[in-house]
């Protein structure tokens, strides 16, 4: 028993965390109800009620059905609902017309076989990819209510009635949605991709700061716990493409509101998001390097270290900066020098790689004595070095990221 | 006209295809035509109908939302379905009974107030993980019925019947689904997620190999297309966790079937799947290497390529197998050989590059000439190592796979 309640205490603590961490979820109770409590109220007055019948539950059932949690959601329900019910009906109708001048028996025949017929190919229709992104819920609304109408058509025989009270009462649980759902507290799908795309940016630029400067760092680092997490932070973009999708397909059913206009390029943000993860992936394959058993001389991490430590700052600036541009929807004017300063610490890098390093180092230590040089190279060759060269794929995912968000710059905030 | 004609022609030519890729999902369609064209016969029967009532269109309705691909999405959303109908029509019940007894003007309000209160808690209960990954639908389902059941309770008056007739339709609708899911070409969840983490054991396997020989063959591949979709075959194993995950709770809901008992260790697949998206994302970056500017000195890269290529094949080889015994749930006994010729690999890799490297080769050219040595080392260290050293890292994931699926091989197969 005590087992079983510190269970249900986790569970309640975690709920109220779930509150805590994002109130717009509570306000998005809230709103739940109350479409749910005025619809409902629409049911308890006598002259609604009349026009209505018994139907005028469809309404609050699209309200349950329909209320997502954010506006590009809950449009796109709503629009795919009414299309969906407004073509199915009209078919159903037409149907149902069609049969009844073709006797009694072939009636019920035809109207199974259509039934049998358009759920089959509706259902078929849920698997091609470009209707299932866009359409999926309005494909099931079809099938529902076409099976539904032609159904009761062979017995309540007041079909146009029922159409037409069916649509009405679906139009009201959308209007009431859409209604609460824009005017109160709205939660723009839009938003949250934009904020997103923005937060996994700077998440990218800490770990690859954290990632390079522990790496470099020989003492241990005080406060433990912040900082494997920010370096842990790109972990969560490596799994971002799913809520990055369908967060830009909702997006799209979305009015223009706040800073967002109407044909707003949601597209541009996958192929943003895409090479956010690209860098992460490369943040990812350093990250196993750097805790790798292999581990580099020390004379030579010395001697790379102040290039390492450039670039990897430069790099995490520019993405910072990006993260800046992105979130105010301006131009910057430092970006491009950011961009340049990191490109010479590119080459300083390569430069390091290839002239100081051997002349300097390792040709004095090459007269000295055979067996040190040995090791060196060996260490050097070992682990210093691929560290250096996983950094650049990095900065030409990045300088291609930037590239591309130049274009956006251009598309958008101009 | 003719844009919008061949636009209508290749959305065909796609539907097509989607139907000759997985022949499964057509038969889906017709499964779903089928049990509604039943269900809609049980409604044309006249005592049948007399028994449910108006309300035999809810197994209709049922039927469309509860029956999807899989076996377990469909009993997953039916369990829901049932549980979500059966508690909240008793809560409303109980709620009704309530108001009755407590006057006529507070019977509205406690009614309405109930309706607002716990349409919100069900709304925010969806938002905690848990019950969102396992009760999703439900929730949703007790929403919609104790809503539903507590605005018609209000006009109808006959409450129990109206509980009553609803859950036994429900239970029609949801009894169809289920019987023509499982019985005609059943689609399982669970059997689905197996082959999909096999597919990507290939699939890894197959990109290492693709991988390394291009790095090491100096002409260019003929049948160009086909090799480079083998080596791009692990891109889709990076964005692979979405539909893993959601298959593995789906499979959590399925009776046993197959070779799959009662309680298969589903996250264990989970877990296999994560380590084989790490794999990936380490061919990611060693793609990276390979396509990289600098490349290494052709001198270098053959010195290396016998044990890099051995070391290569030995560890999709260890892939390939560790596939086979996923696939056939059988231990196999040359796994660990596999295995010790691998770690063997590694070890002999290590050492050419500790020792053979310099004594032989290095320091002969040392005597000779330092500017050739100079590029020699400069080119080694450049290039050729860091590949073998992001292998490195995949052999090590490579192995904690094994030791994993070793680990599984006792628990599931033994």
């Amino acid at each position: 028993v005590l087992r079983l309640i510190s269970k249900v205490r986790k569970f309640f603590e975690k709920a109220w965390s779930v509150g805590v961490d994002d109130p717009r979820k509570v306000i998005h109770c809230f709103k739940v109800g109350l479409a749910l409590t005025v619809v409902s109220l629409f049911y308890y007055m006598r002259p609604l009620h009349q026009g209505l019948g018994g139907n005028a539950m469809w309404a609050v059932l699209t309200v349950v059905v329909v209320f997502e949690y954010t506006v590009g959601a809950t449009l796109y329900k709503s629009l795919n609902r009414a299309a969906g019910t407004l073509l199915a009906g009209a078919l159903a109708v037409g149907v149902h017309w069609f049969a009844s001048q073709s006797g009694e028996t072939f009636e019920a025949i035809i109207l199974r076989t259509s039934v049998f017929l358009l759920a089959s190919a509706a259902t078929f229709s849920r698997f091609i990819p470009v209707v299932k992104a866009r359409f999926d819920y309005g494909a099931m609304i079809f099938i529902l209510t076409f099976s539904l109408v032609s159904v009761s058509a062979y017995r309540v025989d007041k079909l146009f009635d029922l159409a037409h009270q069916r649509f009405s009462t679906v139009a009201i649980g959308i209007f009431m949605c859409v209604l609460i759902g824009i005017l109160i507290c709205p939660v723009w799908a839009g938003q949250d991709l934009h904020l997103l795309i923005v937060r996994n940016m700077e998440k990218i630029a800490n770990s690859l700061d954290g990632c390079v400067s522990e790496y470099y760092s020989s003492t241990v680092i005080d406060d433990d716990e912040e900082y494997s997490k920010k370096i842990k932070g790109y972990k969560c973009v490596l799994n971002s493409k799913g809520s990055e999708e369908s967060l830009a397909n909702l997006a799209r059913w979305e009015p223009p509101h706040g800073r967002f206009s109407f044909r707003h390029p949601w597209n541009q943000y996958l192929k943003i998001g895409s090479l956010i993860r690209n860098c992460a992936y490369c943040i990812e394959a350093l990250n196993g390097c750097i805790y790798s058993e292999i581990q580099a001389h020390e004379l030579i991490k010395k001697h790379l270290s102040s290039h390492c430590m450039r670039l990897s700052s430069n790099s995490s600036t520019v993405l910072k900066e990006l993260a800046v541009i992105t979130k105010t929807m301006k131009k910057s004017s430092t970006i491009d020098v950011s961009v340049a300063e990191m490109n010479s610490a590119v080459q300083d890098l390569q430069n390091a790689l290839k002239m100081n390093f051997l002349p300097t180092q390792l040709i004095p230590s090459l007269l000295t004595s055979v067996e040190e040089t040995r090791d060196l190279i060996l260490t050097m060759a070992t682990t210093s070095v691929p560290v250096l060269l996983e950094v650049l794929p990095l900065v030409t995912v990045t300088s291609l990221l930037i590239e591309i968000s130049a274009r956006i710059g251009e598309i958008v905030y101009a």
